[in-house]
């Protein structure tokens, strides 16, 4: 019988980096999940992919409060680190990097990280300083726990690609690999923040994977104008009664720009809907036949 | 006698960066020199004193397009590559990277690394956007060269602390080593730029270290008055017919604050000032008597 290894947990930023240069010397290919906690089965299934590929994983577990507005729920983010610690430890992951924000933010903190440009669209124009949150903990967090690798997850296209860019721009000598989504049995996408939902609005958030099914198959049967896609797609969304659709955006996959050309090879297509207080993203890759 | 090493140049990024790697398997201890070439003695005592610190020492020579304005001396700025691989192999360095802009900068970069508040003051305030391109081309080089000590130059006292700062707020896991200003016979201190003046205004730059000096001196005999001490230096700087004087700033180290206080431990003395087109600055450290 196999004996389970248990996780290792730390909170400190130095003993994390110390660690993972040990770890490095010894000639050990680590993969980082970051992760802000509340994990669901999309996150262990980043944590798996991060285990297939390296030796040491560790998951960095942090609500981060620089990628959050004013406006917005930091302080209602849902956080239950028991539970996280047992899916990690299921999950297969070494060590658990877990700061407190004075960690992480010390007094008199003030250094960012910034990607221009893509940042300023979709997720960007509705959460401005969002992405300059999400950066340079990203930044920070890649400099503490020294991996060659970092897993995150389709979900979040835009951050991915964001990512993607400062990891290049910047020259951080680390790979970084994408998650697809992972659903729940009536397709909506899991989220930590799907548990702010009630009743009512967690049946009528399925319109948004309904929608994004809906452009799928108008697509793979020669569908060329995305503004009738945007129209019917519109239609099935508002038929989920939401608070207000921040945006249906058809986004060319290579520079993240939007596009109404439907004739590259994919397109990704994604959305940002609130439902009651909520505020819930999707998104699907499509191939293009031409 | 000892066989003198070949200094090698790598002008690729992704090669310089495996080859740091391949050195920090190794376990050799690297220490990086940034430049931005057409280097000095001063340059060439951060050399040597990186070789006393490291296994390996990785020069960088590269004029960096981001920390100029348009209406600064980019273009100008001097440049001799063989000049510097002879300095730089004389002072024992190990590697030269020296990559093209296209290298640091491809089509589309857009990823910076600011570093708030006391970017905007002293250097700042009078080239806005300079250290912003100063902590994005450190935190690349420092990615590139993967080095686990930085040595900077103290003559550029804000960069160094600005650095520091990013460094720390960042978590790179680097240590930054500060090297003391080196001047030449008569005081003046060593930098590229000096090649820019003519005769007189050579002779007339003389008053910096002449205004630095005669504020040591007064504050080691007890002076406690700012506001007398630089009008004093300020007509020994006058008396070398500069064409601005952008400031004269008295600094508390520990935070680069500016102050009033001679009450602390040591003090820094910092100049910016303008002769004929050339923009040259120059700082001293007092320790405080009290």
């Amino acid at each position: 019988m196999e004996s389970k290894k248990t996780v290792r947990v730390l909170k400190s930023a130095g003993e994390m980096q110390a660690a993972a240069e040990k770890l490095r010397h010894e000639r050990k290919k680590i993969a980082v999940v970051p992760t802000m906690g509340y994990l669901h089965r999309g996150h262990a299934s980043l944590i798996e992919r991060a285990g297939s590929l390296a030796d040491i994983v560790i998951v960095t577990v942090f609500v981060n409060p620089a990628q959050f507005a004013p406006n917005e729920d930091y302080a209602r983010y849902p956080r239950d680190f028991e539970h996280d610690k047992a899916i990690i430890q299921a999950a297969g992951a070494d060590i658990i990097f877990y700061p407190d924000v004075k960690e992480m933010y010390p007094d008199g903190f003030g250094s960012y990280v910034e990607v221009e440009k893509v940042t300023k669209i979709l997720e960007g124009k509705f959460r401005p300083e969002h992405f300059k949150g999400v950066t340079t903990v990203v930044a920070k967090l890649l400099n503490i726990t020294k991996p060659h690798a970092a897993v995150f997850g389709q979900k979040d296209a835009q951050q991915a690609f964001v990512i993607q860019k400062m990891i290049k721009d910047l020259n951080f000598d680390v790979q970084i690999i994408l998650a697809p989504i992972v659903r729940e049995e009536d397709g909506l996408a899991m989220s930590s923040r799907n548990s702010y939902l009630n009743e009512a609005e967690r049946k009528n958030a399925l319109v948004l994977f309904r929608s994004l099914q809906y452009a799928e198959k108008q697509i793979r049967q020669g569908e060329k104008s995305v503004e009738l896609l945007r129209e019917e797609m519109m239609k099935i969304i508002l038929s989920g009664n939401p608070t207000q659709v921040d945006y249906t955006a058809f986004i060319d996959p290579v520079d993240f720009s939007e596009t109404d050309n439907l004739n590259q090879s994919e397109i990704l297509v994604a959305l940002a809907v609130r439902f009651g207080t909520t505020r819930l993203i999707d998104n699907i890759i499509i191939p293009i036949n031409s």
